[in-house]
């Protein structure tokens, strides 16, 4: 047997996992919203292996944003029930996986393309108060008379309250997405069908008309996340190497192309992070660093800093157990 | 011959590269600071066959942020002389390559690693204003006096002047950068050897104490130096698919994994951009938008959105001259 590789001799920057919490992270969800109350969203963490754990637990259905995702899941084996809750114009590769496929539209054009390219199944995408994809409620019936006259089945209605998920104040949280999903049963009325798919990590529990949830976050989850009220734990870091001290502060090998920068500036335990270049973290450590030493870095935003990396290393402890490509990059 | 490809059968979204426009930047740029006055930063491109245009206007010298990128030129034939303008504990994998590669130090740590993986060359980095890697100017001498003692050559000293290259004022560019040369100066005195590399896309023309420049940006630039009174041309953008159409707004497929958000929000013509989510970016434009019209998304930081990508498609008005691959991804 292979002697078992340890975090200090890892090549950095290095996507982190930390097994149990990723663990305690998978259970927790599986007990709250168990089976196919879950829909995963796999835009996460871009893993397969770690999408086989979810199917593990119960979840036998992916929520995916592109394509290449609905590809690497069909591929795997995965493919029992696959939704891209994204629109497209060129469905044509959906056509040929082996999946059961599900696709959302908005719009007449979105079912057009549906149809012409072969799908069975689509989902009308309603606009619940995030301005993105989604048709306004009031047109989601119309759209599902076309799709159902194009010959597509049409599996019920899905709505994103993306303005909500992130809302720390949890009450505040819970009134925005009662809101957002009046508005999606009312168009469901309209639409027909056994789903209405919504929700995410924020939402998870607050959600209550959707018969599943999209939620992505809660498996690696991230500093923006960990922020709110939720029972998941942050089991996603990038581990870097210290590389200058200086008086004041310390530099460490983690930059804006190991992690996402939309949601701000990632975290160091014990340390106020001043600022991210291409390859460097600068902050102000509150103990004497030393060059050489390790320092992990939390993301603010696991999506996209996931989307950085060909692989996360699975740890416990100080030890390698297992490394997990991050098949599902791309388009 | 095949047919060529046209924009409108690409897969979107795809990283754009004019072709026209990139010729100018490289003529540009090489005509102001020809042959090794330049020293070009392949972390903005991150693809060895635009490094070997680069290479062929003069620039035989190249800068890179990462070993990866190093071990990526001198693979391809272009390690006449590569800078790793960046501080490394493990140095070991630089030490087989077929290149001439020199190494920045900044600490006794980093000088006797390069020494201990059996490196042979090293430029002093000096901090001189950002606080980033880099000794303090005076005690780069004593730094070069260790090195030479580990039997390592030094070459002189580099020290970026990060803080200076993105302002928009031309006058206080120049201040900065005249301030923070003076310290590299300083430290040029103690140190000794014929390189002082140092400058970037932003002060590529003010900066006149270094003996080469490590700009990268300037050939296929961003919106955030395009905002800047630089004689470089705009030549990057995602195309993007527009998906979805409402009252007021559009969305198009280019969202967080397309684009390097830290310097904020892309951009497109005639619109405004209200945000980005992981695949979509949201966006008012100011003449009515159909779904699947193309749209051009130009990103406000390069090196961060190339990083995203696995290739770049060149493009001479509608029609794809060459595909190029991002190949010095990755660490």
């Amino acid at each position: 047997m292979d002697r078992p590789v340890r975090l200090e001799e890892l090549q950095t920057p290095a996507l982190l996992v930390d097994g149990d919490l990723l663990d305690a992270n998978l259970r927790t969800m599986a007990d709250a919203l168990p089976g196919p109350r879950l829909r995963p969203h796999v835009k996460a963490h871009k893993c397969t292996t770690l999408a086989r754990l979810q199917a593990e637990v119960g979840h036998r259905g992916f929520t995916c944003a592109t394509i290449r995702e609905m590809e690497g899941l069909a591929a795997v084996g995965l493919g029992d029930d696959l939704l891209l809750a994204n629109e497209v114009l060129d469905a044509r590769r959906l056509a040929s996986l082996d999946a059961r496929v599900t696709v959302a539209v908005d719009s007449a054009e979105t079912v057009d393309a549906a149809a012409d390219a072969g799908l069975r199944e689509v989902l009308i995408d309603v606009n619940v108060g995030l301005p993105r994809c989604g048709c306004a409620p009031e047109r989601a019936g119309s759209l599902a008379d076309r799709a159902r006259s194009r010959g597509l089945g049409v599996r019920g209605v899905m709505g994103y309250e993306g303005h909500a998920v992130g809302i720390a104040d949890r009450g505040e949280r819970e009134r925005l997405t009662a809101e957002s999903m009046e508005k999606l049963a009312a168009a469901h009325a309209d639409v027909g069908g056994e789903i209405v798919s919504a929700g995410g990590t924020g939402t998870y529990d607050c959600n209550t008309l959707a018969t599943e949830i999209q939620a992505g976050s809660y498996v690696l989850m991230d500093t923006a996340y960990a922020a709110l009220d939720l029972p998941f734990h942050l089991a996603l870091s990038v581990l870097a190497t210290i590389v200058s001290v200086a008086d004041g502060y310390a530099v460490a090998d983690c930059g804006l192309k190991a992690l996402g920068m939309d949601h701000g500036k990632p975290s160091i335990d014990d340390a106020e992070v001043w600022f991210c270049s291409d390859e460097h973290v600068t902050f102000a450590p509150q103990r004497p660093r030393r060059v050489g030493e390790r320092v992990r870095v939390w993301p603010s935003h696991v999506d996209p800093t996931v989307a950085y990396h060909t692989c996360m290393q699975v740890v416990s402890g100080e030890r390698v157990v297992e490394t997990w490509p991050v098949d599902l990059r791309g388009w």
